[in-house]
């Protein structure tokens, strides 16, 4: 930090004080700048130093209208052209799913670009991050994301996975690669990984540097139930997930059948975040034949409890025999945002506590100022990526 | 047609005719269903059999809220909960951009996925067509669209493109595919083919059906400039479009080095719709030694004039020599559909009136019951692409 950034942080701050008495505003720093996933042409919404998100929208015959981001709904003001515009309290930096508010309905902004998430598509803005660099687009070499659709048996559906295939992939018809199958969160789906969470980005940058492994990603869509009976419909059964047959008896036979991968669990991955997870976890669990690597991306198979785990009980006892666990995985990894709110702390330190009373060895990471968003899992797919596949 | 089908459309007619007397409206049939494109779990959209869209939102305190699409715009109905629903008049079946409007405000359908078009990302809804198995998603080998990212130096940007490879490409590591270069419209992007256009699941099941060649697709975004110096900025001058330049110097030497074409004139084509059906028209009859296939789908680059194209001055004279182009081309192929607005009919009216005066051999296809929209260009691509590289 130099002397011109500290004296310009301490001018402002003392502006603030001196401008606005407690109770009232402070003032906003007019740096707005579009935020880097508006749609082409569109100059809303902005983002300015302080990380507050302003957006601007007309709706001449509204009575109002809200910008809805982080849990919290700022009112937007009315000019005398009919247009609104208004602007958040500083949000932590990266991504963040948001939605506007007009008289009572709730709409993407036209601003953005949409993204899957929250159950919806929708908007979605950046905030940049002071480490933006390692996800940005650079001039390296870039891999492919493929859509792949293919028909389910199991769930009597057609399915759709993307597939990252690293540089070189298509031009070296003979090398072979190994696999990192990598999973999104509740309410999110096959989208999330290759579109906000940056996988192709991060790991071209990876690559480039010589700090990965190339190897194919994986991305597919954690929903998958048995086709429900008419019964079942009428009586409003839920349906039972089988995504974990899904991926062993159908995804993975696929992938190997389709792309030049070296098929064996010492070659193979599995990850996932919040949701994906707890899948994943139970999946390799189940299944130790096929992975030798598992990342845990906000997310454990305990959860939502914050309770002691037993190892005798928990997941039948998988974890019972920590010697056993320890030669079974080239990597056992968990990640973690400093601001991930409740029950993510506790549930995931629950779950370490047991790992440590087993014996067993594990990397755990840390996001600094990032709750249970997109940019703890940017950083922990970095993380864990570098780490793959070198044992 | 059986006897049933008629009973109830002349029963339909009869209703109509009887409940309500001119200047009224007609009563509607309740056999809505969700439009094919909603997002997960969403029942609006729907679309009825008599092809009107009709639209839901909770919007508790708007005072008006429409439904626009097709050019006008239709009132919504508040119930006492505060949920506003209502339908347009019938619309071309096939696939159409539409939006709400929110007490003025213009906002995308929360229920819809979104699609770039009309200059924005909104939404879209299907309305089931006659011939809709063609492009359906059906037990056929499907190819892969792979996301292609690259520094584009003459526009001093990254640039994408999308690429079609038919099934097989992967496994068969020998072989070798002509390449189509397929551009979207005006105020449509590098998306507009593989996502509305279907045209990887068009391809898939011609292909299928053994009623296409394998070939490579190439889905690029038509917009291209030249960086613009801070004067030209300054003044706002308009920036000249390079995308012939970007497309033989860039594009093709790229796909032709990452992917396993036959690189030759003989073995690539290039066709597009209204703008890009235009801006191709321009590139292949300047470089003719490049490409021996052309396809222009509701455009000609007399656009938009609707007078005689007089050979002698058009496009520098490239159509002067009839006997020399019908040599150059393996196939020159024009389509329209046959509801288009002034002045497509017109201007591709007086387009192959010149041809006909040239003696300049092409195809000719007219898709029945469809505007400027992508039913029709959907069409196009089926009955262009079995004509592709087959001769």
């Amino acid at each position: 930090m130099n002397l011109t950034y500290l004296f310009l942080v301490c001018g402002v701050t003392f502006l603030h004080i001196q401008a606005f008495p407690q109770g009232v505003s402070p003032t906003i720093e007019e740096d707005f700048k579009p935020s880097a996933v508006n749609q082409p042409g569109k100059l809303y919404p902005q983002v300015n130093s302080e990380r507050r998100v302003r957006t601007s929208i007309l709706a001449p015959r509204a009575s109002t209208v809200q910008l809805d981001i982080g849990g919290k709904k700022y009112d937007l003001i009315k000019d005398t052209t009919g247009i609104w515009t208004g602007q958040s309290l500083p949000q932590d930096e990266g991504f963040h799913y948001y939605q506007l508010n007009i008289d009572g309905a709730s709409v993407p902004d036209p601003g953005t670009v949409y993204f899957y998430g929250a159950g919806r598509s929708g908007s979605g803005i950046e905030i940049p991050a002071s480490d933006q660099d390692f996800y940005a687009l650079k001039d390296v070499p870039h891999g492919l994301v493929s859509e792949n659709l293919y028909w389910s048996i199991l769930t009597n559906a057609w399915r759709r996975c993307f597939v990252y295939t690293p540089p070189g992939y298509l031009q070296d018809s003979k090398a072979r690669y190994p696999v990192l199958y990598l999973q999104h969160g509740s309410f999110e789906d096959e989208t999330g990984w290759p579109v906000q969470g940056k996988a192709n980005l991060i790991m071209d940058n990876l690559i480039a540097e010589k700090k990965a492994t190339p190897m194919i990603i994986i991305m597919d869509n954690g929903y998958a139930y048995k086709p429900q009976s008419k019964t079942e419909l009428d009586n409003k059964t839920r349906p039972e997930s089988i995504f974990e047959e899904v991926m062993i008896n159908e995804i993975i036979p696929m992938i190997d059948a389709k792309f030049k991968t070296m098929a064996s669990r010492k070659y193979r991955a599995i990850a996932g975040l919040s949701m994906g997870a707890n899948q994943t976890m139970r999946i390799v669990m189940n299944n130790l034949n096929k992975f030798s690597h598992y990342g845990g991306f906000s997310g454990t198979s305990n959860y939502p409890s914050e309770e002691a785990v037993d190892p005798a009980t928990f997941l039948d006892g998988k974890f019972k025999d920590g010697v056993m666990v320890n030669k079974q995985f080239n990597l056992f990894w968990l990640g973690l945002g400093t601001n991930e709110p409740k029950p993510f702390p506790g549930s995931i330190g629950a779950f370490r506590a047991m790992l440590s009373k087993q014996g067993i060895q594990h990397v755990y990471y840390e996001s600094p100022g990032t709750g249970h968003e997109w940019l703890t899992w940017r950083r922990d797919l970095l993380q864990f990526a570098s780490l793959l596949f070198k044992q």
